[in-house]
């Protein structure tokens, strides 16, 4: 990664590892490579059958260990889910070079950092812990592609000045895959994803199942509106990747869900009683809110 | 309206009247217009504001009453929120031509029916309890569009014969307007809607209440994704609309109500108490029902 003082121009990057190439990490190979800001594109997946896909669009190089991967990084990118990160950072620890940088993708900052802490040694000073705000109920590389950046914001949650010395270098690369980079306080972080994300999906995901277990969900394709295929369409997200990120924010999203629970109980209750006046004023300040969202 | 025997091509008619010209009333005399299926379109909006805003596009002249709106009509869409069904229906029973079709547009059937069944008189056996499937969260006659029906359904729940015969009459209308008609029991289709968008957007309103609420309202516009964008995107819909949809379709909603309900204190439990397998199984459940929606 070019320092502001070094002769690359700002927003380049020499060799860049990739550990776990799906949507983000795929999509972030082929930013890369569109854009030609990085030297070599070297991603490692931990599904054989994952590394047989992936294509010239994503990377210049397949490795076939982390070990393999981080040989001469600048930038080692982590991509993979959740319940990988203390193997994969570990690993980063024991085989990138000790002045490459490592930033993450994972929705949860908590334990993406307590994983770094414990695996990348001293290379933690150089961790960004970061998070682009760009998803898809699609996963796999096959699902990757250059734009998804573009326009989104990038989170990143450095924790000290070491670490944000690191953001100051990692920064002008995620801007230059279009992205709007943002600093944010890891807890708050959460708390906020678990609001914004999380949760929602949780309830997207109750929602279906509901619909699913009642009598009327085979006739939805048939009969349903555009509202509900946009109310749900996060509900055809990964069930593994969703359980494990809902367990990995747990306390947040619980805080999430106990607010939601409230209004829900309020809106029942209100429907119940046939009270207009409150069900109407209980809308309006979902409905307001969502109007500023436009 | 032509008969099958009668010398007018099939799917046109000839002087409607269009009771309410909101999304859904605008869009029929859009596509109509747009169409030339319509010898004369007459259109009557309660709102002195929403009569002044009608445009060419969507009526061919706009009546300061129903009697007016009725005179010499073939056929009477009733378009107009479902509060207002009693009084409108009753001024077609008195002022609309006896050989004339009477359809409605409204979410839930039951109500409907009870209202035409009261206000319409002898007309009652040629009203067809209609409804299509085609919404936004957007509202009023500068939502209108000529398209709105296209390849979209719109059902019919005659409840006899007689309306039986006049869905006959309707439906080719219907068609040339591009919706694909389909017929349902009333009883059948108020639980289905219940099902597929009354409880959902109670569901989402609470969602975006929660947000408003909770500490992060403010923040969503800068840094949520497209995932909360299109999970709450019906909650951008009228407050005062959705308050006598959920009221007037209650005992169907709260069915769905509490099927919600056990599926989502069934996720919380599982992830209160972090039992993984469970928790897969169940969003599971909701994401497979999903993706036989694309």
């Amino acid at each position: 990664m070019s320092e502001p003082t070094s002769s690359k121009p700002s927003g380049r990057v020499g060799r860049v590892a990739i550990i776990g190439a799906g949507l983000i990490g795929g999509s972030l190979g082929a930013a890369l490579g569109a854009r030609g800001l990085a030297t070599e594109r070297v991603a490692y997946d931990s599904s054989p059958d994952a590394r047989q896909r992936l294509v010239p669009t994503i990377a210049d190089r397949v490795a076939s260990s982390i070990a393999e991967a981080c040989d001469g990084a600048e930038l080692v990118v982590v991509a993979c889910p959740v319940t990988a990160l203390d193997e994969v950072f570990a690993r980063i620890g024991r085989h990138a070079p000790p002045d490459c940088l490592v930033t993450d993708c994972t929705s949860t900052k908590r334990t993406a950092i307590a994983a770094a802490r414990a695996g990348l040694g001293s290379l933690f000073e150089r961790f960004v812990p970061g998070h682009p705000i760009a998803g898809s109920e699609r996963s796999g590389p096959l699902a990757a592609r250059p734009e998804l950046f573009s326009g989104k914001a990038w989170l990143l949650c450095p924790l000290d000045a070491a670490q944000s010395a690191a953001a100051d270098r990692l920064a002008p690369l995620l801007t230059a895959v279009g992205a709007s980079v943002e600093r944010m306080d890891a807890g708050e972080h959460d708390a906020m994803f678990a609001e914004f994300s999380h949760w929602p999906h949780a309830v997207v995901f109750a929602l279906c199942a509901a619909v699913a277990r009642g009598g009327y969900g085979a006739l939805a394709a048939r009969f349903s509106g555009a509202g509900l295929r946009d109310t749900t369409r996060i509900g055809a997200s990964s069930p593994d990747l969703w359980a494990d990120i809902l367990l990995d924010n747990r306390e947040a999203v619980l805080a999430s869900a106990s607010r939601f629970a409230e209004a829900l109980d309020a809106l029942r209750d209100r429907l119940e009683n046939g009270v207009r006046g409150d069900l109407v004023e209980l809308l309006a300040a979902g409905s307001e809110w969502r109007r500023t969202l436009d």
